[in-house]
């Protein structure tokens, strides 16, 4: 099959008959296909099942330090599960805090917590006129929806294949002391599986914000959340980077087990400089008397250590990297010599990129929608909901079963086609009448 | 033993000699005893080690209505949940909002989404010169460790046997529009143990707020917290008395598990008006994708029903009771007679207010400590730690052992009559001082 843009409008007219035929039958076979949110399957959920019986009524809940799980206390978490989360986030457990189960929420509380005291004791962030965040994009929605709801500017910076474009990121923060802060997924991220470089990192950690109240929010969302056992990414740790720099308190660091054990019913953890995490717990003593501590010694019990972990991600990554493979191979073979289209091709996480010709994601989700596939809403990697292009879609492969993923991968890639197809005979159409006007 | 007041100087030296001995003894006892928090007993937290054993690997964790409790989702809480913990606080399941582990963790998100989004559309309160709450005192230092912590200035509001001073409320709440708020706890009060009479609740409905934005913010901790079968206090269902009264969207409900499972690994909920919740939402959604469901689940598999937790509550009372009697036993023996004290005798809940002679309340707890007794810190129970009489003790009897509450408070009455002997003589000294001036 040649490009779509070297066809010629009957070529395409002709294409496109025989397309909408395969979609109309497509639309009789009634399909309810999820593809929208980096949900683990139900497959995932199975293998960490031997959590529930790590615990029982006869096994006794305290910690080596004497710390009774069962009562109130220990604001910061326990040792135990420090030391578990500091290995996942490759940090010294002094450096940690253990939160609930949700790193969003975690982030969510970094911002609000900044809004009405402002950070280290700088102005609340509500007192000043403006305050402005640094958006990667494509990125994450919820990110881009923390900053949205405490009427936070948001500035798009576009993403490289080694992470944010870095002159703009250091000449923007450099320069305008109301930006306070950076979303990053550094590994793996969200959407487009990209790893920062080495490069990257060292730039980060050397920043030189105009706002001495800037952080960098680091949603290490995917640590260890490889598809392969060798080809791995690796990403310069960032805590110790910005020691070496000189710049000890710039970046607050995320994680979560929310993808490794049970989403919802796992651990989240911030690990940043003392300093800051004096900042921090002087408010978390306000606001709780402490996390589950049972459920921090559930996971312990259970992953034993990092290494425990590791290998239940195999596991994971057994189950998940089918699916990404089968999506890639989906998009090579349909789309791969049309022109029309490019994506990424990640080693980790949750998510694969996809770009189809400008002005055409949102008709493709709404095509696909309408034939019972949901994907990520269109624009929403974008501030605002706002994809300035209108062509970049999330692929989110890990939900479905394999078979509903392969139906679900060709009703995907016959919309593209289609609505391709309407772009190329529109502009095909523009331009005679153009020649046609002159 | 006559009344300390009515002692001569000769008598009152000779009985310090003879309790300053018997202080003496109990300082080379080596104690440590701590009666600081409402914390549950380690007995307590045995009875609830069945929960460890509901779930368990071979166990199905869906929901009724097909919700895999694994995964991500379900902001609200799942209906199992809602459905219990409406019960336990005497609401319809749709006025629930189920959250995480803390019900202060929702109170302070609660004042603080206030803080920065304002409340139904309000003014953000960052956004105002000023923001007042009232605080009936004694109360619980938590609640005012938030409202400091947001700089919203506290107007203390005396508490009567009937709960706040209304008439003092209603002119207050009236008159003045940057009053957004009052802290409740209308059941077995912290620290009294008073719950609010039906005419205070009723008052309570019917406020007239200047501010629209106003809420009360109704912490019932202790609504199923008895420690008897029969005797037990009733306190009318506060948001179907608002909405009897045409107050619909006036209150915020508080309640959590934590001292009817396990403090820390409970699960806590919010109850108010459609209007609210939906508000709530609105912000909640941001904030998090959900809570811990399994945790949810775990709490409807082990109580199974308002009854089993009914059943489960008698087994605490059984604990806790002998203790709240031997609290009243001794003081009443120890201090009955001698006119320098009064305490509250309550019928549920954690703690016992004692309130002394004026100016002796930090001395006492200074005295206690110094042989090994930890109180609740003299000044707690007031806002910003001020206890203008200083004469308020909250003593917590829940978590030390029979034998060593017996001991602490023989302990405790010892120092109450030393310091009140020390205050007493002083008195007499200014008074002679004075006689001799004239």
């Amino acid at each position: 099959m040649k490009p779509y843009m070297e066809m010629t409008k009957e070529e395409l007219l002709a294409l496109k008959k025989e397309l909408s035929a395969q979609y109309k039958e497509f639309q009789t076979k009634d399909l309810r296909l999820d593809m929208s949110r980096g949900k683990p399957s139900t497959e995932q959920l199975d293998i960490s099942m031997g959590m529930m019986d790590v615990l029982s009524g006869n096994v006794d809940l305290t910690c080596d330090d004497g710390t009774d799980c069962r009562n109130y206390g220990v604001l910061d978490g326990i040792k135990e599960a420090k030391e578990l989360l500091a290995d996942m986030m490759e940090v010294a457990p002094d450096y940690i805090l253990i939160y609930g189960n949700s790193s969003l929420n975690v982030m969510y509380d970094t911002v609000s917590r900044s809004m009405t005291q402002g950070v280290m004791g700088s102005t609340p962030w509500c007192k000043l006129d403006k305050v402005k965040f640094l958006c990667p994009v494509p990125g994450y929605d919820r990110h881009f929806a923390i900053t949205e709801y405490f009427g936070i500017e948001m500035i798009s910076v576009p993403m490289t294949p080694d992470g944010p474009d870095m002159d703009m990121v250091e000449e923007l923060v450099a320069s305008d002391d109301s930006i306070k802060g950076i979303w990053c997924v550094p590994k793996y991220s969200n959407p487009q599986g990209i790893s920062y470089s080495d490069e990257t990192v060292r730039r980060f950690a050397r920043l030189k914000p105009a706002a001495k109240d800037f952080r960098i929010y680091w949603d290490n969302a995917y640590t260890i959340h490889h598809l392969y056992d060798h080809d791995q990414d690796h990403l310069i740790e960032i805590l110790a980077e910005c020691k070496r720099a000189g710049n000890t308190d710039l970046v607050y660091k995320f994680a979560s087990t929310s993808k490794v054990s049970f989403p919802g019913s796992g651990i989240a953890a911030i690990a940043a400089s003392q300093n800051n995490l004096v900042d921090i717990k002087r408010q978390l003593k306000i606001q709780t008397i402490g996390h589950d501590k049972v459920n921090q010694l559930r996971h312990v019990r259970y992953f034993g250590d990092i290494h425990g972990m590791i290998e239940h991600m195999r596991k994971h990554a057994d189950i998940i990297r089918p699916k990404f493979e089968a999506v890639i191979n989906a998009l090579e073979q349909e789309l791969g010599e049309l022109s029309i289209a490019d994506w990424t091709n990640p080693k980790g996480g949750y998510f694969i990129s996809f770009n189809s010709l400008n002005g055409c994601a949102k008709a493709i989700v709404t095509k696909c929608k309408k034939s019972g596939l949901i994907m990520t809403g269109a624009g929403a990697t974008y501030p605002y909901g706002k994809d300035p292009n209108d062509c970049n879609i999330r692929i989110a492969p890990s939900y479905p079963t394999l078979s509903d993923l392969v139906l679900a991968m060709e009703l995907f890639t016959l919309c593209v086609k289609l609505v391709s197809i309407d772009k190329i005979l529109a502009e095909k159409k523009d331009k005679e009448q153009t020649k046609e006007n002159a």
